[in-house]
């Protein structure tokens, strides 16, 4: 009925028609995504037909054109930040989200120390995950609710800064974020794009690397999924006229060794001295590299791995991330002193049950102990509390004896801790023999026909 | 995420992953509806988690339990009449709307005079179809609006009463229904079903009768459409132990002669007199046979078929109707003198274009047009005029002259009228040859293993 009553004279577009069309599998209008998102912001649309519409799209599916003009309304719901006045390449990073992944608070400092300006507008923990503004609130004192203006300030003064979404960003996505967690919408490629891609348009920048992991501790367990992801991402990217490249990267264990906001930023000062763990190191060189490549500051990957090995050796990187701290008034005295990070008042050890060698960490299971313990929430109201964590002792193929400590849990809880050791406990597998034919660490490269 | 955070220890069954469960196709639980049912009626679940739950539940669809479960749940979120007090049989009919279909005003009083009860709870105008309360208020007074213990009295006056749904019953459908209505998730059997049977068993009835419309005029366009709905409402009927029977009626061309709401009250009154078009004659006999058989008054449809004309005939249904005209405060003048009825102030005919014979009239339109007039809301918050409407001369098979008049529109605007029009030129369709093989009045009964 209400079509053909919208199609009888004069009617005009109606939302419950658009929302209709989705229901039954059609490609929706820029005009019709345009109606929709803009009424939804300004709160003539309630959340209900929204809500109603994000299911249809999350069953239906997206296609890549409704997917591009839903970013662009997106984004274009508030302030796009013209960073125009300063000269370097504005290059930014964003991972969709893993355990133990600290990368953007080492990388921030060190591209800039490179020569790149990174402005990074970035979020909170989210599921299983860790958020980056969570793990930087754990320096005392370290104000991620910047205005643009102050924003732009501390870039001029140190060339990175990392802050929150504020609410001249991209307005729609936080609205839209929201009724997703609690409408059961977050599970669409076509909607996590456009939500990232909006954010991240609006910081001003010329080019963007994404990390978009896959494996047991990301949202996307399976590689198809996150290579789906990419290259929608790329491709919007790239109709927006942004140079960017997706590294689909694993994610089948927590990277490093620490998982818990002061835990990692201990282990970001680690990195940022030379020290640390492998394969968080290598990861920052890789990543570094492919900005400096999207920056257009060195010769090839091979250079500009290089260049951030020894940005960070010379304790180039640290003083920038000293630089930045320090603008953002956190405590300077946590990152010479790093036994100053808030600690957890308990802590037990997690012995292996047998000999022989680790060969599976079942992240998501290890991120979620980590929610438990408090250092992400269950609920949104649900504040983090900094100091809590999980210290991992031995990773996959590490070879580890009966009775041997596998794990340290930090908290400030019994019964947290009580909830969290099991889950903690199964997720290591140890087998006789050492695990084979592990996964490299980028798995595939994606980028647009202008990448190169 | 949430997934694995709700099957972690002492988690509660949380609402958005109801929502997730029917997003991925599974049958929810009884516990689990209930939990959204009942949280929503009360006002603790908000619109916007339940409109991301129909538009799963359309997409990914109902199973029968879940159909029935939902059904009860939303039953019982209000009052449930018992009517005990009343020796006959209680039996009510409900259509699932249609084009000029005003059986419902016929039927009540003939079945009421048959010895049954009839307590009828009617609906209004939906979309391009008519509703009964809209009908009966075109008879000045008249007042749909009583509270169940008004309904009592006029059942007790008059052994039938037409009346509106009141807040006391079900609950949870009126707050679904207008939430279903702008969230363009109307359309699913299973939803249609459980709205249906919620309202009718709260009537406290022992037996119901379906006529479930398909053909261009219907809802249900096709056939099996129409099929499936009455299959789950006799299921879920019986499954609370009343007698449910579903007649699947053509609805290709609209019923009778006339669509509007006092023009359809006129030609009941036409029908209660013994006189009015043969097909609405002969359904309303078809019916009240069904509904006499179902009541266990009558031996075999022959027989319910022939006292339902009997009862006609002599007068005694309109007698009855007058009583309960009486009863429930309308206007009697307007049974003796129908022209007292709301007239439109301006008519205007529609002639054929050619010569031959009425090979289709597209129902649906023609019902459009009523709504354009006025006869129906386009908007929610539409007001209806109960005097205009469209009368068809000529109904499919009728041979028809050059420039003789197919039908005439009754309005009082003109820019409706002019809107109208169109709508009901292109409904008629004129072929050479007489039409061949119409479908019969009743296509299919439907039953269960308890009816016969």
């Amino acid at each position: 009925m209400n079509n053909l009553l919208a199609t009888a004279p004069a009617a005009p577009m109606r939302v419950v028609d658009v929302i209709r069309k989705k229901r039954d599998g059609q490609e929706l209008s820029r005009a019709e995504i345009e109606l929709l998102i803009e009424g939804y912001t300004r709160g003539t649309i309630p959340d209900y037909q929204v809500a109603a519409w994000l299911m249809a799209g999350v069953l239906r599916g997206f296609t890549r054109q409704e997917t591009a003009a839903l970013t662009e309304v997106m984004l274009h719901s508030g302030e796009v930040l013209d960073l125009s006045e300063f000269s370097p390449k504005k290059v930014d990073k964003h991972s969709t989200g893993g355990v133990g992944d600290k990368t953007s608070l080492v990388l921030a400092p060190v591209v800039a120390a490179g020569g790149l300006l990174v402005p990074m507008i970035s979020g909170r923990g989210l599921g299983h995950t860790g958020g980056t503004l969570d793990k930087l609130e754990s320096i005392p004192g370290f104000n991620v609710h910047l205005s643009l203006a102050e924003f732009r300030r501390v870039l001029r003064g140190c060339g990175c800064s990392m802050m929150g979404q504020t609410e001249e960003i991209a307005p729609a996505d936080r609205k839209l974020y929201a009724l997703r967690d609690v409408t059961g919408t977050v599970e669409s490629p076509n909607l996590i794009c456009a939500s990232i891609m909006s954010k991240k348009l609006a910081e001003g920048i010329d080019a963007l690397l994404l990390d978009v992991k896959t494996g047991s501790g990301a949202f996307m367990k399976r590689e198809e999924q996150a290579e789906l992801l990419a290259e929608l991402m790329v491709e919007t990217g790239e109709r927006m006229g942004k140079r960017v490249v997706a590294l689909i990267t694993d994610m089948d264990q927590p990277i490093g060794h620490k998982v818990g906001n002061a835990l990692e930023v201990d282990e970001v000062l680690e990195i940022l001295r030379g020290n640390g763990p492998s394969d968080l190191r290598r990861l920052c060189l890789e990543l570094a590299a492919w900005m400096f490549q999207l920056g257009g500051v060195s010769d090839g990957l091979a250079e500009g791995r290089k260049t951030a090995a020894q940005l960070i050796d010379s304790g180039r990187g640290l003083e920038k991330f000293r630089e930045m701290v320090e603008l953002q008034g956190g405590d300077l005295s946590v990152i010479d002193h790093p036994a100053k990070l808030p600690r957890a008042s308990h802590s037990q050890e997690i012995l292996s049950p047998a000999k022989g060698y680790v060969a599976v960490i079942e992240s998501e299971a290890i991120g979620i102990a980590g929610v438990i313990l408090g250092g992400g929430r269950e609920r949104k109201e649900d504040s983090v509390d900094p100091s809590v964590g999980i210290v991992l002792h031995k990773k996959v193929g590490d070879a580890v004896g009966h009775g041997e400590p596998l794990a340290t849990l930090y908290y400030n809880s019994e019964s947290r801790a009580a909830r969290a050791r099991p889950l903690i406990e199964q997720s290591y597998r140890i087998s006789e023999a050492p695990p084979a034919n592990r996964r490299p660490l980028v798995l595939r490269v994606i980028q647009g026909s202008g990448g190169n």
